[in-house]
């Protein structure tokens, strides 16, 4: 039988998120279902309940960041049992059965994969509705779990911010003796500070303002270079392996090519539309200007075990769901360290 | 003693090449010297000449795809000897001491490598002259065995346009079962295809005109792509694991990232200056825009040893010294197919 499931969504790009009752599947044999306990708020998260791409469909219910327990378990899932802590991420499904799904990067789905919120499940038809949610119901394929050990609360993040910074990390084979450096101190920069430390990299961070300082090397960075001072940016060229550039708006990549050394990669992971560079510096040092992607499942999966391990968890501020509103403001204006995160398991109508 | 070297120059970034005679360094320990029979021509030395790119120095006589005899061998040099048949690309001398000397890749020597022509010798602060002329002295470790079964006039070209070409084709692993594209068909795009042909890949040329189906058939092209079709564009999306970008003047790239597979590269070999693209299709395919310069020595012997082996040269038209001007107005409108080569040897006075 569905299930009905208390949400917030946004009706319509220009009207708040608000309370919602939906319909969640009828669990299949391979279904999980999972009551959430929290949920992160990501940016996207803001620009997809407005539109701001263009491709939203409405209502919505937002969240990607999701983790809870799960209560149900279908007659042909054997992963989980009832009872354990698990998440999930920015996707439910994807075909299974292209090359990219058959390398473990779903992510990349050659038939596109099925995004947790305002996406079309593959088999039904139905719209996906988020983690803005009591309840979701997910493949166990797509279920990771959550290792008891961290603070649960802050977990959410690893899930997107965690996962993206994560996955460029290992592509370009981040390790000790490797030098890193990060654009943007937000929910996706302090993730990737914290986990390119982890790994033993030497670890910078780029940003316009002195004031990062402090909290950047309580995160991790080992250097702090204000991007905007034409001294210190020359003082750190030819020096990074791989930039990752957290900036989710514009803005210009010039000043950081000249810092990346031979074979030096800078990956943009935050920003969608157009970008400018100039060649030269390309061609003078074999670099490389790339994008990617979140990560595939068994990937998170391996984020996950890493940061239970290291305990490691995102920096995060818990907020109620009616406060959500109020918390998408402060996002635009980059008033939070460095993550929201929504308390479900408190949410009631 | 010094040697007296006929050659042929441009006096000023506004005059036309003419003949003029120039002192080549007393060779030293590890020198060799060479008696140049063929020069190819590079787009490079036209721009060089005019001083396009606004460093050049004159006098200044172009030519780096240089093959000649040794006639003088240094005290100390024991790579070759007198009758030997030699090239020279678009380097003389390096730092040899950094770590991307270390690395065979003097070409991007951190201390900037010393170029063939209108570069400053490291150690005696003269002015380089290069492959337009009778005679060149030069550190046999930047020297190149050139195999005697190939057509030797046909052979300079793989010396700036075989390597540049040759050194992506490497670094991304291209061999059997690879797909690569190739943007321009000049100089470097007809090497491209040959080289990446023989390295086992499957070979498309994009091309904005039908006309030049047959002659990339020819070449080694299993396919043609016009680019300017959507259509034809739309079939080929997700192939490429590499494309070789040879265009030597600002294009819009956004057309060709699509065509990359999952992690592919487009990586530009011809044009110095500003481009543009869309993040979008980078990060929805983990792909990459990068640059790529030249080739080291032992790469660029590496190339000429594997076209001994397969029979590899250039396809050029033989001009004499005298015709050089003209050529290079014939270049600016490609009018070549596909790379004039100087018959230095017959070149008198």
């Amino acid at each position: 039988m569905p299930i009905q499931v208390l949400g917030y969504a946004a009706q319509t790009s220009s009207s708040p998120l608000a309370p919602y009752t939906f319909e969640r599947r009828d669990p299949r044999e391979d279904d999980v279902v999972i009551d959430i306990e929290y949920c992160g708020v990501c940016h996207s998260d803001l620009h997809q309940a407005r539109n701001d791409w263009g491709f939203s469909t409405f209502p919505i219910v937002p969240g990607h960041e999701i983790v809870g327990r799960v209560t149900q378990v279908g007659a042909k899932a054997t992963k989980f049992k009832v009872g354990d802590l698990v998440g999930i991420g920015c996707m439910v499904d994807s075909c299974r059965t292209c090359s990219s799904c058959d390398a473990g990067l779903e992510q990349y789905c050659e038939e596109g994969n099925t995004g947790t919120y305002a996406s079309v499940d593959r088999h039904d038809g139905r719209t996906t509705y988020g983690g803005y949610s009591k309840t979701i119901v997910c493949s166990e394929a797509f279920v990771l779990k959550v290792p008891e050990n961290l603070d649960t609360k802050a977990v959410p993040p690893l899930l997107c911010a965690g996962i993206t910074t994560w996955s460029p990390l290992r592509h370009w084979n981040i390790g000790s003796g490797s030098k890193v450096a990060v654009v943007g101190l937000g929910g996706l920069g302090h993730m990737a500070i914290k986990l390119a430390h982890a790994l033993g990299a030497e670890v910078t961070l780029f940003t316009r303002s002195t004031d990062k300082e402090k909290d950047a090397k309580i995160l991790g960075a080992h250097h702090v270079v204000l991007s905007t001072d034409k001294n210190q940016m020359k003082a750190v060229r030819n020096q990074f392996d791989l930039i990752i550039d957290t900036v989710p708006y514009n803005h210009d990549l010039k000043p950081y090519i000249p810092t990346l050394s031979l074979n030096g990669t800078i990956v943009l992971v935050g920003y969608l539309g157009e970008i400018s560079t100039n060649t030269v510096p390309l061609i003078m040092g074999r670099k490389s200007v790339a994008g990617s992607l979140i990560g595939g499942i068994a990937e998170t999966q391996e984020l996950l075990d890493f940061c239970g391990k290291h305990n490691i968890v995102s920096d995060i501020e818990m907020i109620d769901m009616h406060s959500i509103n109020d918390a998408y403001e402060r996002m635009l204006k980059s008033d939070v360290k460095y993550r929201f995160v929504i308390d479900v398991k408190n949410f009631q109508a």
